[in-house]
C-alpha cells in the first residue's frame, strides 16, 4: 500500500472516532460489525460522487465535494423515515493529487456525519485511474414495517414538498457560464442539508402514504413515485416554491427539472394535517396524486400540459446545450 | 438518465429477483430494507474494482472481472465467519462501452452471488469519466458477538491458511510479461472462489481465535493481524502451500506476497483440533504467533530472516519493476 494511502487510512481511523451504540467493531477489521436496534429493519444506500460527473474540482472546494458525497447517502435515508447508523466511504484518489484535497474532503464529510452522530465505519482506499472517485454506503434502521416507499401513493392523496427546489441547478448552469459567483451565499448547492428530521417526524407521526427525496429533479422523482404506485399526478405550477437567491436567479424550469436539492417529496392522505412548517422548514402542498397514470402541470390560467421527466444530467455535459 | 442507464437498471433488476427471506425492500426505492436476523449483528464491507487498478479489460474477461468483484466483498463476509444477506452495486460505465460487456459483468457476478443465496438489493449507476468503475458492498450478519476478529490472536496460537496460495500473483506476472495463458485452466486468478462455507464452519465450532482474508497477501494480511493483535509471528517456509499450476510456475514469493488469492489466514489454540481439510479445501498450519512482536519466515534449514510486508499493487504498474 502506497504511503499516501496508509496516511489517509490512519487519518480516517482517527478523525472517524465517534461513539456510536450502534457500532461494535469499526474500521480495522474485514468488516464492520454493526447492532441495528431491535425491532428494527435495516436501510442501505450506495451513491456515486464521481469527478466530471457529479462534482468539478476546479468548482467545488473539497469540502463541498465531501458534504455532498454523504448528503447524496443520507438523503436517501431522510427518504425512508430513516435513522441513519453508519457511513462507508471507498475513496479512489488520483496520484497527483494534493494531500490537502484529501483532508478538506474529509473535513467536509465527517462534518456533517458529526452533525447527524455518525460514524465512518469502514470503506475502501484505492488509487485512482482517473480522477478523484468516491462512493458512499449509508446505513440506517427503521422501525419494523414502518419504512415509508415509494410505491404506497393513494388517488387523491396530496403531494408536498420540502423546502425550496431548484437553486442547485441554477448554480450549475451559472458555473457553465462562467459567471462570477458568492460561494458563501450559495450552500443550496455547495453545502445542502439532508433533511433527516423532517423524514423522521413524517414516519413517526404516520403523516406521509409515501416519500422520495429530490436528488434527479422534481419531474423525474415525482415520475419515481407515480410509477412505483401506478398512480399518476397533477402538479400545480403556481404552487411549486422556488428557492430565492441573490444570484443566479432560479426560475421555474430549474424547480421543475433540476436535481441535487435533497429536498423531500412525499404524499399524504387529503385528511391529513400536515403542519406548514418541521423542524423550521417550509411544507409546501404542490399537487395531487391520480388514477390515471398521466403526470401533468396545471398553469395559473388553468391550462394543463404533460410533464416530461428531464433526467438530472449532473456535469458530463452542458444543461443548457 | 442516459437510455443504456435505464436498460442495466432494468436489466439488473430483472437479474436480481431473487428470493430472499433477509430481503424486504430491493431495488426501485432511495433504500433497500434488510431483516437481519434476530440475535445477529450485522457486518458491512465496501470494495472498488477499478480498471486498470484490479483489473485490465484486455486481460480480463467481464465474466470475470463481475465475478472478482463480488468475490472481494464475499471474502471480507467470509472472514468474519459471516453469511451474506445482500449485495450492492455501485457501477459506472463509459460511454463508448459496449452494452455485451456490461451484460457479460453482470452474469459473472449474478451467478456467484445466486451460488451464495445473495439478493443483488441495489446499488448505483452512473456514467464513467474513465474507464469501468464498479464498488460492491456486501452485507452479512452473524451471531451476536461471534464475529472472528483481526485483533483477538494469542501468542502460542497456531496460523493455519486455507487452500494454495500465489496463482494469482504468478497469472498477474505472465500477463504482464505477455505469456499466452490458457484462461480455462487458471480459475485462481479469473473465478476465485470466496471460502464462506469454511469462515462459518470455523465460526461455528469456535476453532479460530482470529481470521482475516488473504487480499492483500499472506506477508501483508499477517501483518494485519499482529498489528491488531499487537502479536508477532514466525513462518514455516517450508510449510506454506504453494499453488500448482502448469503454466504459469507458482513460486514462493508468489506464495508469500501476492494477492487477490481470497483464501482465509486465522490462528487457533495450540491444543485446538483443526481437521485437515474443510468443505473440500486443505487446511495447512504454517507457523506460530508470538509474544515478540517480530515477523520473520524460518527457512528449510532452520535460519530465520525478517519477513517484510510486500503491498499489492494490483495493476497499476508492473510488479516486477
Amino acid at each position: 500500500m502506497p504511503l499516501a494511502e496508509r496516511q489517509l487510512i490512519a487519518s480516517i481511523r482517527c478523525a472517524a472516532k465517534l461513539r456510536s451504540s450502534a457500532l461494535v467493531t469499526g474500521i480495522g477489521d474485514d468488516c464492520a460489525v454493526l447492532r441495528v436496534p431491535r425491532g428494527h429493519e435495516t436501510l442501505v444506500t450506495t451513491d456515486f460522487s464521481l469527478e466530471g460527473i457529479h462534482f468539478r474540482r476546479e468548482w467545488h472546494p473539497a469540502e463541498s465535494v465531501g458534504h455532498r458525497c454523504l448528503t447524496r447517502g443520507l438523503s436517501d435515508i431522510a427518504a425512508m423515515g430513516g435513522q441513519p447508523l453508519a457511513a462507508f466511504l471507498s475513496l479512489a484518489l488520483p496520484n497527483d493529487l494534493d494531500q490537502s484535497w484529501a483532508d478538506e474532503f474529509l473535513k467536509g464529510l465527517l462534518a456533517l456525519a458529526r452533525r447527524h452522530k455518525l460514524p465512518l465505519a469502514g470503506g475502501d482506499i484505492a488509487q485512482s485511474p482517473a480522477g478523484v472517485l468516491a462512493d458512499i454506503t449509508v446505513l440506517g434502521s427503521v422501525p419494523k414495517g414502518r419504512a415509508v416507499l415509494r410505491s404506497t401513493a393513494r388517488p387523491g392523496d396530496l403531494i408536498y414538498v420540502t423546502g425550496a427546489l431548484g437553486a442547485s441547478a441554477a448554480v450549475v448552469e451559472a458555473l457553465y457560464a462562467g459567471l462570477q459567483l458568492d460561494r458563501s451565499k450559495l450552500d443550496a448547492h455547495f453545502y445542502p442539508q439532508p433533511q433527516i428530521a423532517i423524514g423522521r417526524y413524517l414516519r413517526e407521526r404516520k403523516l406521509a402514504t409515501a416519500m422520495i427525496d429530490i436528488s434527479d429533479g422534481l419531474s423525474t422523482d415525482l415520475s419515481h413515485i407515480c410509477e412505483e404506485s401506478r398512480v399518476g399526478g397533477v402538479i400545480n405550477e403556481t404552487a411549486i416554491p422556488i428557492a430565492k437567491l441573490t444570484s443566479p436567479k432560479v426560475q421555474l424550469r430549474h424547480a421543475l427539472h433540476g436535481g441535487d436539492d435533497y429536498q423531500l417529496l412525499f404524499t399524504a392522505r387529503p385528511k391529513t394535517k400536515v403542519p406548514r412548517r418541521i423542524a423550521g422548514v417550509a411544507i409546501t402542498p404542490i399537487g395531487e396524486i391520480t388514477r390515471s397514470r398521466n403526470l401533468t402541470v396545471k398553469s395559473a390560467d388553468g391550462t394543463k400540459r404533460q410533464l416530461t421527466s428531464q433526467g438530472w444530467q449532473h456535469f458530463q455535459q452542458n444543461p443548457n446545450d
